[in-house]
């Protein structure tokens, strides 16, 4: 059966203490909001709704940047998550398959445990997802009856036997869109809090006769994140996991409390990847690589073999072929580089393509920006660009050509020519001690 | 009432095995004495003592910086802490308020905790300051008498009954001036060590029928540093601490264990710190900006919005106004930059002004000294410093004006002008590839 | 008695999940073997047997490299531990003296215990290592009849009774060489896995009359590695230890989590090493230094008072003598550096000597590669190299001589003299400003 999803993300977040919506908060490199969707996308839903409220526009565009299709319902009161869900029942008018809620505070969920949710519909009309608490008092309880679970009690409404009861509820409900909304419908907000809980539609289901189940998972999937200091230890969970992986995948992580994945990273097997790098989103790591300590890579691609810093930083767009190599205060940013080629030292390569076992020198940079438009440098292979070397996009250098340290590469370079462009050096002769006297001279005056 | 601080400081601290007097060993970049100083300052006391032995030149000189107007005391002997206090005698002559006694190597009371001291003497003549010991076994114990402070017993001396009292001696004192040497006067040192115990001052105070009593605070504010092991202990609780407090101000950290604050570092809401950032002194960061990985700042100042880093080090006297983009490998130092401009690569920006919205190319350096003095590089607002360009100060680049690339700017650029300083490029035809065959015909024979 | 090494290191460890050889993985900086083969050293034995199995090339290069008189056997098929140990017959055929076992996974065992082991071997004909295990469930146990070892019992034929025992066998064997491989002999593979288990030896030996003992250490030497996570895990120990021990060697550590030693890093008394340095092998640190934040040293030696960081990459053949500074963004390789010299910003100085109290100026290269050989450069004392200087080895600059910034050095300059290779600068009037009005038109269009 088709599926929707409905994350909730219209909260304020007040104890992030932050202007932006608490669901754009980052994890991992991603908004909180699309590890939820992420989650959820596994199911290959029909439609997604998110549910927006506090920086509408901000979540709106963050959402769509991760899937475009979606549909953004707006909940301008905060009246509770029935009435959060309710928004989305425009979006979902005439939707003949199922809705899954889901929480945009609430990254960790895994699409397994969505599937086991949806699995269970098939023998229920609702099915909730639980979690045996380490620690329940907080949370609401599921009552089960028999094999039915026949009400949500919230902890301060439960009596001393319902807070004996160690499974919790997630929040996370699947049932029929249609009959979603109906019994939503009849919730109420006569409580404490004036707000319309999710929670009292499995009651009301119950009563009119429907089946409702509970589908269990690990505590730390259902984490929900309601501070910065929540959003840290969340962070540091999802770091421990990713590093757990990694090495069972076979790479080798020398100090691996001191790495930082991202959401989508790739390292192959018997990469090496020593202490302190730090990976932003987009970046594949090819098999037998090693990046070595202090880099930083984002959207850039390794492949195998390559050697990487220490303090390298590939920006979006780097490409490096099998065993480039990229040294030391090196940035490269929307670059191909093709097999075998080097840039060892304090160099900037952005918006180029260098070809195979070319040799870039120290200092060199491609000034690929003349205040306004942005510009390629062309490099062939077999190059041997000289140290400080400053490529004046745009410019082709051929293959097998080299440039004379310190030269500005103003035009391009034919293959096989030497490009120099320098004045010739002169010695003054004891120019530098007569300099040095006068210095010292003016100093011991002055002071 | 007045008051005056006695900062215990004449220790050499065996266990420390190192030159430097212990007190001078730095938490969050400030010696240890210069915490305990602050802490009392927070009194606004009308003088401050410190008493100094071992290195007491250094002790002095640190002290100094931080209050130019404090005391120091020579303690030539160490006979113990009564005798040390004693040595502050001559400085407090004729001082007719409080004295409260500190120790420098106990860097974490709280301001709030002194002030309570301080109220707490309006009722008695002398006040001690307690804590409830988890461990209590190698404290001194406060010995209570109904409402009143009876004694302190030294655990070695103390009968099962005291051992079992779990309130603990931090050694914190206050009492009024006089009274404090007086009772000073009294204490012998007929004991194992043969040494001057300030505690003794209690039992002889009330022999004198004086009041006491103590106030408490967290054991964690009693702290004392003994060894390197536990200066990076205290390190690390000062970092944790300063980690919490941030997050809950509205700072996201993405990794805060592998972020260190120094003892006056000022970030703002919604400013977002990535993993590996290291504060010394004197940073103040507003709201909004961006400090990314690998980022080293010191004495300087981000205004609002602004970008730092990766790999981007900010020294002293480096302030930025709003919008302000530092990227990776750049070291900006006693420079004024202006909102909007940025220095995106490989950068050295020292003894500068920037104008507003300027780029400056990736490369550049600021040559402001000349092997004696230092000089100073002034940029318009707008303009465009092509990369490479060597700004040889004193010189001023004005307004919208441009550099070319790899330029050696010696003499000032009028406002919209370009200036260029460098050879014309030459392509000598086929060199590259004669060259190289030459160098590897010449390594193949050498091999 | 001499002493020979029977090191196993023939395992594939497919928990490991690489190509790599097992005992090629790496704990600070050097193979695990190495670890092993450096604890048996201290020994000095007569002849060191590595018996190599998977990947028998690389281990016999690792082995090769740190003792090149090692003896590498082949066990080409894994048929237990006695077969391994067996392997190594042909090797000690005719020696005299004793032989020990141990394994190239076991990377903690010290050379104190070791010792002991020998000692023990004086009155006893076989000697085992064994351990209180906090967990034993897995490990074979020891089991003793009065003064001496009765037996080996693995857990799984072991009954209740012998379970209850917690002295645990480490695998780590001593006895007469010749015993040793008689022994050996005499092992057979009638058990579940088909294997010759050198544990059997024990039995076997006390049936023939032979005295064995244990020799006892912490639990910790013992530890044995399988999978990365296990290897990052003993990463961890081995530097939690360094730390530990740097700091009571009078080592200031700000951050010590964040400092990461090799097997073989010196530091000396009173050095402050801050947040995120990285030490490679071979690097020693005299009395009196600061490393600052962000630096990563390999194969260097920095002496007393040198100053170096943020943000420096000493590579091997850096040689630092007394208070030299190495600043941000700079590499240092097979450079010698004399007392007072600086080299403060964004350098890359290779194949290099430089001379007292010289300075060398920001964005300085020696340019030491000309794409088949590498040159020196030799600076003299008191130098001033300019900003940006390209020093195009081989080449000399004399004592006190100066070059001009921005110029590329390809001739000797002579003491006191200074070099100047620059173009003169030309300020283009209005220039400028038509360019960037000519940009943002075709931008304009463009859009």
């Amino acid at each position: 059966m088709a599926t929707a999803l409905i994350i909730l993300g219209a909260g304020m977040g007040t104890r992030m203490n932050s202007d932006l919506p608490k669901v754009l908060h980052e994890i991992a490199g991603a908004p909180m909001l699309v590890h939820a969707m992420k989650a959820g996308a596994a199911l290959e839903p029909a439609r997604t709704v998110v549910v927006a409220g506090h920086g509408a526009a901000a979540v709106e565009k963050a959402a769509k940047a991760y899937d475009p299709d979606v549909i953004v319902a707006m909940q301008e009161e905060q009246l509770g998550t029935a009435h959060a869900v309710g928004q989305a029942r425009a979006a979902l008018d005439g939707f003949g398959g199922d809705a899954l809620v889901l929480y945009g505070d609430t990254p960790f969920i895994r699409p397994e445990t969505l599937a086991a949710m949806m699995a269970a519909r098939l023998t229920h009309d609702i099915v909730v997802l639980g979690f045996e608490a380490a620690d329940p008092s907080r949370y609401g309880r599921l009552i089960m009856q028999d094999d039915q679970l026949d009400r949500i009690v919230e902890f301060k409404d439960a009596s001393d036997e319902e807070r004996a009861v160690t499974l919790c509820n997630s929040g996370v409900i699947a049932a029929e869109s249609a009959t979603l909304f109906d019994l939503i419908d009849a919730v109420g907000n006569d409580n404490a809090a004036g707000e319309y809980y999710l929670t009292d539609i499995i009651g009301i289901a119950r009563a009119r006769g429907l089946s409702a189940t509970v589908v269990r998972c690990d505590e730390a999937e259902t984490l929900g994140i309601n501070s910065r200091t929540e959003l840290s230890r969340a962070e540091a969970l999802f770091q421990q996991n990713a590093r757990e992986i990694a090495q069972e995948d076979g790479v080798t992580l020398t100090a691996p409390e001191t790495v930082f994945f991202a959401h989508d990273t790739v390292i192959g097997r018997d990469t090496v990847i020593e202490p302190n790098v730090v990976f932003g989103p987009g970046v594949t790591v090819e098999s037998g690589a090693t990046i070595r300590a202090f880099s930083h890579l984002e959207g850039c691609h390794v492949a195998r073999g390559g050697i990487i810093g220490p303090y390298a930083r590939l920006r979006p767009g780097a490409e490096l072929a099998e065993d480039v190599k990229i040294g030391n205060f090196v940035e490269i940013k929307n670059a191909q580089i093709a097999e075998g080629a080097k840039v060892n030292h304090l160099s900037y390569i952005g918006d180029a393509t260098i070809g195979a076992r070319s040799n870039i020198g120290a200092g060199t940079i491609t000034c690929n920006y003349d205040g306004v438009f942005k510009h390629h440098t062309t490099i062939g292979q077999d190059t041997f660009i000289g140290s400080n070397t400053m490529l004046v996009a745009p410019v082709t250098v051929g293959d097998a050509a080299m440039t004379g340290s310190g030269s500005v590469v103003t035009k391009d370079v034919p293959a096989g020519d030497l490009a120099v462009g320098r004045a010739r050096q002169e010695n003054k002769t004891g120019f530098a001690i007569r300099l040095f006297e006068k210095l010292k001279a003016r100093k011991a005056k002055g002071s």
